[in-house]
């Protein structure tokens, strides 16, 4: 009976309201980018969609951060588009990366935490240039069954989706044709900068690219070999021995397994579980240095059903709120981080202005 | 041709019937529980219909257990039984728990492991307050999703079977009030004699509970970092490095991940996988404390499917037979265990009086 | 823009041909053993035909290798042959058996590594025998759920595909009757030269013999209980600790989770994962010592649905693959492994010619 009555009212409705977010206000800046031309399936464009619709913000707002949200991007489809030296859509994948790119920018450089909602991946490199703008030490962690390393010139497809990783690399920068659409982008990365995660399906001129450049890299192999644990210590041991510095994360959906992940265009079997997927953006959120992430390739028109739509669409939730510090253990507040007895909490709900 | 004619018949019959079980005459009481009062959910007062029709009982016999059925207890569902401090049908929890509670004591000081079939979690008050009476050094470990570890003042739902530990903990005598129809149940446990595995949902004042109690426990996250191994080494650490004293088992179909087990009042995603439980309830037996155990939480009315239920009910049938001694990798009998040649099998079968 | 022109075009072809193979020109010969009579169920016999449908052959050319395909093997159904000492369809098992050994005997005599398509476990008697004509010193990995070491006299069925590791094994040369049609088979293999993973349903006798024997086993417990990884590197201390020797691996499809692969007789709950699988098959490739391999079980008529049987028999070709060398982080050709410019390609495909 210690505690009781208004202390212990006050007490409940934090604890509810707070949950598991650590940092108390946290900003999150959501950004909306429903673009699917750096692949050729329909349905990708309508994955910020189906993220918001499984209760993204009320998530986040009930771990307690401040989620800021910049609602969908407004993307140009140009009406002449050429392919050019076999890259499909170059202008308008450039143009859309370069409204992400700002975009990201803005929300970083307002304080917040960006959570970019693909679309398809070739919207990382918008969302990488974008944030290292003001993060120019930025390390990238790119959790995915695929490398998307092909430049223009080794990508069987001509798929901009599977060739992001290439322009965002100083080192292949002498292999990479001018395409037009992209001479805004200036590669921001060395191959130190990089791990990968997930790796099981990739092309032999990636393969080449990712030992020729030394790039670090944790293929399914890899984690059935070390385990996950052992895999994060690994890739936060490569990127963040020397010094600490932001991560941006690039997390395609299809990094799990086709049985987690049904709604998604390129599916590999063999891929991440659950459980992996989650241990993975809690270790990062540990390390307190997550600065920007990309949740891609969700697209509800290949779910065979409402619930495989349902359950992709959950999956990417969750990878969202753990990465930003919901946790499994749980967690409470303690007294000394209360906020003080004047707080208004109402007027708390009326400053998620987005700067 | 070594073995031929009789003594090979003999000795087949014997493997046959005798299979993997370890202790040849182990006492087994199957104590049915229909009870679903300490949640709100109608149905899980069928789970030890749906165990027992998996075939509980035939297995165990086929283990070479000596199965002593005290049935299905009869509880009285109170007609006024109105909420107190929130809390939901105190006075027939209260009572189903006693009830529980002496069948329990007198099943184990029979001599017999004890089995609950649940029903819910709420009924684990009655099942270790019983245990207790005959093992007062007994030592808990809690699989389950949820730490079920809410006071009456903490518990968001105010459903009884997500406030159980809490009421057989010492540590927490002077934080719970006191509920009509619980006058009889004495705290038995320091938090010291706690272990949970599996946890993943976890309440806020919950959490503030297991952290300021220091209670021990592996959540999913802690599972995904050391493996299942290293956990229940962890564990028997924990629990059993001072002495060697009795372990009760209380394990939440809801431990495992729904894909598992959907037939249950509460999922939550990403839990065991079958291998996981079938490890821990392995590691259990191979110590050679167990002395009671509760199953609970099947709901049969809560399955999709006649499939959901079953896969789920056998699920139990397996945690059950596997914490006894049923093994993976086989067993055998040996020459000198075998029963003398004027053992009658007949006549064992009729032995088997429930004291 | 370093590589421009033919080059490149030389480059990238040589990389869709090459894949991930990593010996260029491995031979390996593909024997289809369409048989079912060493178990009682129908439709196994089909298994060639599902495994080869869900594209085997095309899959290992695109890796690499020079496949030769000895069709599937005919096998004479006796008319005449009656249970003999409880064993069913003694002769026309023993009858099918030799002829696989002489087709297995013959394809790695020329050089082959030899992929046998059953067809129920009963094979891996002639497959085994056939092999160790050529290769008497080699090894045996079995990948499955059950021993298949019962004898005559302890097989609780009576059905020869729960026999076959008995023939093979020198130490039960004496608690075996001589069967009618398996007087050409001669115990090839010591206690000590073979290795089992996955067990999980094991008879009493088979672990009596198991145990007795001293034969090495990972059961489903011991790969939770060391992962995966670890179990590999047990394995092949065990068995190539002293010398490099031939490894042939007996992969039946139950060794995979009943959810991974339906289409099968006997399935058992609690398998192996995909991933283990693979990671089994990735590291007995990297030994370098596989000279060949039964792929078994896949039943087609046993899957409820097109889809479950498509998933098995997908299974199997992941198998084969990937013990012949594909990976999952992906493989490139380098320059110095190039075949040199006056490589005729077409020519290269006509030179697949069975020996």
């Amino acid at each position: 009976m210690a505690l009781r009555g208004s202390l212990l009212r006050f007490l409940k409705r934090q604890m509810d309201s707070v949950q598991q977010c650590r940092k108390l206000g946290q900003s999150v800046a959501v950004v909306g980018a429903p673009f699917s031309r750096g692949q050729k399936r329909r349905g990708v464009e309508h994955g910020p969609r189906v993220i918001r619709a499984a209760g993204l913000e009320e998530r986040l707002s009930n771990m307690g951060c401040n989620v800021c949200d910049y609602g969908d991007l407004s993307f140009t489809h140009l009406n002449i588009d050429e392919t050019y030296k076999g890259v499909h859509f170059p202008r308008t994948v450039g143009l859309a990366n370069k409204v992400l790119a700002d975009t990201v920018s803005r929300a970083v450089g307002s304080g917040n935490t960006c959570v970019m909602l693909g679309g398809d991946h070739s919207l990382a490199i918008g969302s990488v240039q974008g944030h290292s703008q003001h993060c120019p030490d930025l390390c990238l962690i790119w959790v995915d069954a695929h490398a998307d390393i092909n430049t223009p010139l080794t990508s069987p497809s001509g798929n901009l989706h599977g060739q992001s990783v290439a322009f965002l690399l100083k080192d292949l920068q002498n292999k990479i044709p001018e395409l037009p659409g992209f001479s805004w982008v200036t590669p921001c990365l060395s191959a130190s900068d990089i791990v990968y995660i997930g790796l099981r399906d990739v092309d032999p001129g990636e393969h080449g690219i990712l030992k020729n450049c030394g790039i670090k890299f944790f293929s399914m192999r890899d984690i059935d070999h070390f385990g996950i644990q052992r895999v994060m210590e690994l890739t936060f041991d490569h990127l963040l021995d020397r010094k600490q510095r932001p991560i941006h994360l690039s997390f395609d959906i299809d990094a799990f397994d086709p049985s987690l992940a049904p709604a998604t265009g390129t599916p590999v079997i063999g891929g991440l579980t659950y459980r992996e997927g989650i241990y993975i953006t809690e270790e990062i959120h540990n390390t307190g240095l997550l600065s920007a992430m990309d949740l891609v390739e969700v697209n509800p028109m290949l779910g065979v059903s409402q619930e495989a739509v349902g359950s992709t669409a959950s999956l990417a939730v969750d990878v969202i709120a753990s990465s930003l510090g919901q946790t499994r253990e749980g967690a409470h507040v303690s007294f000394d981080k209360l906020p003080p007895s004047n707080t208004t909490y109402e007027a708390e709900d009326e400053q998620k202005v987005c700067l």
